[in-house]
C-alpha cells in the first residue's frame, strides 16, 4: 500500500511520488491522516543541498490532521481525534523528556546525527517518515498528538507544529518579560512568531530586522513591531537610535545563513547581497543587547556544513564562528540556544488560539495542494515577495 | 596626609608607597581601616602589563576592615563596624543594582572603560583608590559595606570581598542543582572557591581540571572532587570517561589566558606549556557538558588584549574567539558570564562562614604584611607551588 | 510654613486643613510639588474607623509630581524632574529592600505596627506625612523616586504610586503565565488593574468577579475580561461552566472585607448585601483553582479589627479565618501573599506607558481639586456608582 | 494464582494473607519482584480508622525491587533491572505529568476520592494494589520506574520511593535557598528527611523540632540540626532565641494530626499529650517565619476526618482551619503545599546515593520480614522509642 509524499530527488528538487502507507509499529504508536502540513525554512536547508540527505527522504515536520489507527497502548486519543503534531519526536520518559527538553530525547534517535532529539522527516534526526504526506505515524502518540477542538482554526492550529512554538521559544530563551524590550533579527515566518510572541508577552518595545519590505510590513502591521531594514543602515545603530539605547534582550531568528550587510564589506569590493556571514548576527545581537541581557538563538547552527560557498572559511564550515566573546564577557550577558521543545509552549498557544487572542496564520501565504509541493517549494527557496508560509493540503 | 598602598610601577613592578589619605567626599560614604586584603588572580592582568593601567594606580579589590568615618547620610553604619566590602563599588539605585546586577552598576563610571560596573582599584572600573592600602573609602557606604561579626574567621571573611562570592557565581551562571554533576576548569582560587561552592550546593560529582597538583590536591581534599590533571591526557575525556557520560554542568574559571593542552599542539612542534589559547576552555566545555547543559563563564575574557602574545592573532586579541557554536547549538546548551554581583551572595556566604559550614580560607596560602607585597606579587604571578592566596595585612 | 492637606478627623471624616511644610531632614531626601494625588481602596479602611489610626494623621500614599528641593546625599534627581512616589517607604539597603522586597524594609519603620515595611500616611506604616497634600517628603530619594518624561500621560503615572503595581503584583503572586486562565475576584480599582495585567501579560481567559455592573463593565471593555456578578449566583459554579473546568490561577482583590454571597446565607433570613464573611474569598478560590494553582492575594487582611461587625467573630476579628486547608493541600495549591514592592514593576510598566501599551487610567473616573477630598471621600466610601477612582490635583 | 501482602482488617489491625498475583494489564505495564517495602506514616491514618479504607486494601506503596515481566510496550526496562517505584501512579502524557506534576496526574484516578493523582495501596487514590507483597504491577512502566544499579544501597534506595523525595519536597515548597535557616516541626521520617534535604542543600541553620529524644537525636546526629524539643517550652519562641531572630523559612512535616503544645492549654485543664490541633503547627510557622519566608507544608491535611476525636470541631473535622491569614498577609509570607511529585526529584537524589554523599538511610531502625508486618504496623503506630523506620522483605 502506498500513499503520496513529497520526496527529496536532489539538490533544489522535489517530487510528488507514492510512499510507503504508514502502519502502527508499536502499541504506543497512532496514524494520522494528515490535512495540513507545511513547508518549513528548515526544510530548505535540504532542498538546497546544504546537509547530508539522501535523495528518497520523505520531507515534512509541521503536521496537523485526524486520528486514523489507534494503538492498543494508547489510552487517550480515539480514532477521529483532531491533532497537532509537534515536529520533535519524544519519548516521554526519558531524563530530557520528564523535565520538558522533548527537542533533546534520548530515545527516539540512539544512531542519528546529532546529540539528542529526534523530528519528522528531517536528515540526521532519525526514521520518521516526514509528514508532506497523505498519512503519518505518530509514535509514543499519547505523550506526543496535542488534542485540538473538532472544528476551526485550521490556519491557525497548522503554526503549532513548528513555527509558532520555535518563535515563542525564542523569547523564552531570551527570558523576555513584560514591558521589555527586544530586537529579533530576521522576519522569515519563524522571526515573525518571536515578534509575535513577544507582542503577546507584553514587551513594550519590539524592534524586527530583515531587508524584505513584505515581511517587515507583517511584523509592523501585526506584532505593533519597528521594521529596521538592514540594507539602509547598520542595524545595531538603527534600534540603538529608535530605542534610545540598548534593548533588554535580543533573538536571532536566522541562524548560521546570515548575509554580511552592505556597510561590513570591504571599500574595494561591490555589496554582494548573497554573501553568507555565519557569525554576524550573533555579534549584532552582543552590541545591540544591553549589559546582563540575555540572547536567545533559535536560528539554526550546524557543526558540519558541507554545502557552504566558497567565501566561508573551513573553521566556519565546521561550525566554529567568531564570536566576540570578549565583548559578550565585559557586558556579562547571556544567550541559550537550541531547537524548540514545542510541547512546552503548544497547549498553551492553542488555548490563545481559541480564546481568539492569537492568530498566527497572519503569516501563511499560500495554501496549496500536496501536488504543487515542487513549485512552492521553489518559490519560498528563492524568497519570492510574498511568499512568506506555505500550507500543503494532501 | 597620607597612608602606605601598593602601587602599580610598571609592568611586573609594584611598590609600596605613600599615597593619598581617604577622605568622606559624599555624605554617603564612609571610610575603613583595612585589616585584611588579599591579592586577585585579576590583579595579575594588570601587574603583567596585558592591560592599559597607567603608572601610579593603587591596586586592590578584596578588602575588609573597620569602619573609621561616617558620612551625615549612612544610617545603618558606626564607627568601630567590621565589615566586608565587595570589589564592585554599586550605587544602589539604578535600575541594574536595583534588580541585583551589581556588578554592572549604571552610576559609578560613567567614562570608564566598561559599559556598565566599577570596581576599586582596577583600571578602567572608575576613579577607586584601591584597597591594597592602609584605609579606603566606601561609596553608597549603607548598600556596600557588609556588616561581619565583631571576632573571628578573619581569613574566612577575607575571601567574601571577591573569590567566594566569584565562585559561587559560576556554579549559579551555570545553574547547578544539588544532585548535579559539574565539571570546573581551573583550580587557581576561584576555581577551588567554585568547587567548593558547588559541595555546599549538593552536587554529585565535581571534577576540577588543572595542572598544578598542589591545587589539584585542595580540591579533590577540601571540595570532595575529583582531579582532572589535563597535562595527564584529554581532560574532556578524562571527564566522560570518570562520569560514565558527560556532566549537567560546566563552570570556567581560567578565562583568556587559558593555555592550550599538549594535545593539541601539531606534532612536529614541540609542546610549550605558556602557549595560549584563548577559546580552548569555552569548546571544552561544549564537549564535555550534556546537551541542555549550562556553562557558567567567570574567568575573565577581554574585548581588547594590548599585551597579547606573539601568538595570538589579531582577531583573538580583539576578543573575538572561535566558538564551536554550530555545537552548542546543536546540544541546546546555554551560557552565561560576567563578572560576579558580590552582594548577591556575601551575606548568605557569610552566614555559612558564621554557623561553622564554609572555612574558604582553606584556600589561603600566605597572610603577609602589606610591605611584602612586591615579593608576593612575583611569587603568585609565578605561579610558584604552594602560592594559592595572599592576604596582606595593613 | 504649613501647606493644605487631607487631615483624618475621625471615623467617616476629613478636611483639608494646614499642615507642615515638609522639609528636607536627611542628605538623601527630597520634597516633591505634589501634581496628583490619588485616593485608595485602603484608604477607606482608615477613613471608616476600622483602623487605630489617630485623628490629625495626613492621608495619602499614592503621589506623584515634580521635584522641588534636592538633599545634597541624592545623586540622579535635578529640581524640576518629574517622578512617581511608590506608596512604599524604602532604605534601599537592608536585606529585604536589596532582593527588591521593598514593601517590607526592615529598616524605615522600626517601631511601627507592622512586622516590616513602611508607607506615607497611614497607620502604623511609619511617620511619613501623607501625600494628600501640596508637597510630600520623600525619604531615600534616590531609590524611591522613578523619573518620568516631563510631559504627558498624567492620568496613567497616577496609576504607578500603587493601584497598576499592586494589580500587577496579585498576577506576579499567582504565577500567572501567557495562555493561562484566571479567575479575579473584585473589580475595584486594584481588580481591575489585576485583569488589566492579566491581559498585558497574555491570559487566555480572564475572569473577574464582582456585584457592581460599572466596575463589570469596565473589567469587560478594557481587559477583554468575562464579567462574573456574584450576586446572580455562586461565583466558583459560574467560572467553572464558563471555562469548561477549574483555572489555572487566581487572585483576591478584596480582603477581609469581602461580603458574604446571596447563596450562603441561612435560609430563613433575608440576604444582607453588607454581611462581611472575611474568609470566604479564599475558599471560593481554592474550589475555582485547579490542583497545582497558586492564589494570589493582595486584598488586604489584618490581624486586628478593631471596628468589627458584630456578625465578625471573635477569632476572625483576631485575623484567625476559617481556612479549607485540608482542600488546599489535597488540591497541592501554593498561595501567596501580602502588600506590593512597588519598585519590582513600576519602570517596566511605566515603559508600557510610555510605549502606549498600557494605559491604566481607564479606571480613572474623577480628577477634582484637593478641596473636594471630603466630598469625594464620601461618595467612594459609599461605592457610588460610576465612582471607580478618584484623582485629586492640589 | 495468589501472592502473600500486608492487608486492611479494621481499625488497628492488617494481617499477611494470599492475595491476587499481579499480573500485565497493558502493553506498558511491568510487574516487579518486590525487594524492599516500607511502612509509611500516611499508612496509619489508614491503620488507625481515620479514613474511609474498606477492608481488604493492601496496603503499600514505598516499594522497590527487580522487574519480572515487561509488557511489550515498554522501551526501557528489562527483566532482571532493579527499580524503584514512585508512590504516585502517573500516566506520563497528561498536563500535569508533561510539567513534573506527577502527584496530581489527571489519568489514573478518574472516579478517584480525589482531585488528581494516584498511589499505590492507598483509600481514595486509585485501584492499585499495594506493594507491601511479594510482587507489584507497575502502569506506566517507562515512565514510573527509576532504574538502579544492580547491587548496593538497597535500605538507602528504598528511602526513594516516598519519604526521602518528600523531605526534599518540602524544602522545595518553601524554596529553601544555600544560606538559608530552616525550621523543620516533626522529626518523624519524613521530617528527618527534610531535614537532612536542607544539610544537602547547604542551609546554614536547621532547627528541627519533636519532643521524641530519640528523633531528635538522629537530627542533631545526621542532620547538623538544632533540636527543639516542644515540651520544653514554646518551639517558636526556642527558635526565635536560639537564630536571633525568625528563620528565612519553614516545613510543616506532620499535619493535621499535630498535638496541642503544654503551654496553649488553659489552666485549669491537665496537659493531654495527645490533644489534637490541626491547625497550630501552620500558625506557629507563620510566627517563627519572616515577612516574606516561605513555608513548605508536607504534612498530610484532609478535607474529611471521618475518625476525628472528640476534642476536633466539626468545622475542622472537615477540614476547616482557624489560620492566622492576617498575620500571614501582614508578613507578606507564601506557603505551598500538597504531596510530593516524586518524579522530579529521584533521579538526582538516586545519583547522591550513588556518588556516596546522601545515606538516608540513617532513619531505618527496622528491617523485618513481611511476615512481621502486623507486629511492625502496632510498634510503629505507638511511636515505640527507637522505631523511626521499618523496611520489610518479602
Amino acid at each position: 500500500m502506498s500513499i503520496k509524499g513529497v520526496v527529496y530527488k536532489g539538490a533544489h528538487e522535489v517530487a510528488v511520488e507514492d510512499v510507503p502507507e504508514p502502519e502502527l509499529q508499536n502499541p504506543t504508536d497512532v496514524v494520522i491522516d494528515v490535512t495540513s502540513t507545511c513547508i518549513c525554512g528548515s526544510d530548505l536547508h535540504m532542498y538546497e543541498g546544504r546537509t547530508a540527505a539522501d535523495e528518497g527522504i520523505v520531507f515534512g515536520h509541521e503536521a496537523m490532521g485526524v486520528v486514523e489507527e489507534v494503538g492498543e497502548g494508547v489510552d487517550s486519543l480515539d480514532v477521529g481525534d483532531r491533532v497537532s503534531i509537534p515536529f520533535n519526536v519524544a519519548c516521554g520518559h526519558c531524563k530530557n523528556c520528564e523535565q520538558g527538553k522533548t527537542g533533546f530525547c534520548l530515545n527516539v534517535n540512539p544512531d542519528g546525527g546529532v546529540p539528542a532529539g529526534g523530528a519528522y522527516g528531517y536528515v540526521g534526526m532519525g526514521p520518521y517518515q516526514g509528514g508532506q504526506a497523505e498519512k503519518m505515524r505518530v509514535p509514543y502518540a499519547d505523550f506526543n498528538a496535542l488534542k485540538l477542538p473538532d472544528e476551526g482554526h485550521e490556519d491557525d492550529f497548522a503554526m503549532l507544529a513548528d513555527i509558532f512554538p520555535t518563535g515563542w521559544h525564542g523569547t523564552e530563551l531570551a527570558d523576555l518579560q513584560p514591558g521589555e524590550s527586544v530586537a529579533i533579527f530576521g522576519a522569515g515566518p519563524v522571526g515573525l512568531m518571536a515578534a509575535y510572541s513577544a507582542k503577546i508577552k507584553g514587551a513594550s518595545e519590539i524592534y524586527v530586522v530583515d531587508r524584505v519590505p513584505s515581511r517587515l510590513d507583517l511584523a509592523e502591521e501585526h506584532c505593533d513591531a519597528t521594521p529596521i531594514n538592514f540594507e539602509e543602515g547598520n542595524p545595531v545603530e538603527q534600534i540603538i537610535d529608535a530605542n534610545g539605547g540598548e534593548v533588554n534582550k535580543g533573538v536571532d531568528a536566522v541562524g548560521y545563513q546570515s548575509v554580511e550587510p552592505d556597510e561590513d564589506r570591504d571599500d574595494d569590493e561591490p555589496y554582494d547581497p548573497t554573501k553568507e556571514n555565519p557569525g554576524v548576527l550573533i555579534n549584532q545581537l552582543i552590541r545591540v543587547v544591553e549589559p546582563k541581557g540575555k540572547l536567545g538563538i533559535i536560528g539554526l547552527y550546524v557543526p558540519e556544513d558541507p554545502g557552504a560557498p566558497e567565501t566561508i572559511s573551513e573553521m566556519e564550515a565546521a561550525g566554529r564562528l567568531g564570536i566576540d566573546f570578549g565583548k559578550l564577557f565585559e557586558k556579562g550577558q547571556a544567550l541559550a540556544t537550541g531547537q524548540c521543545d514545542v510541547k512546552s509552549y503548544n497547549r498553551y498557544l492553542r488555548d490563545l488560539i481559541v480564546a481568539g487572542r492569537a492568530e498566527p496564520s497572519f503569516v501563511v501565504s499560500h495554501r496549496e495542494s500536496l501536488a504543487d509541493a515542487p513549485e512552492m517549494y521553489q518559490k519560498f527557496d528563492d524568497r519570492e515577495e510574498g511568499v512568506t508560509k506555505v500550507i500543503l493540503e494532501p
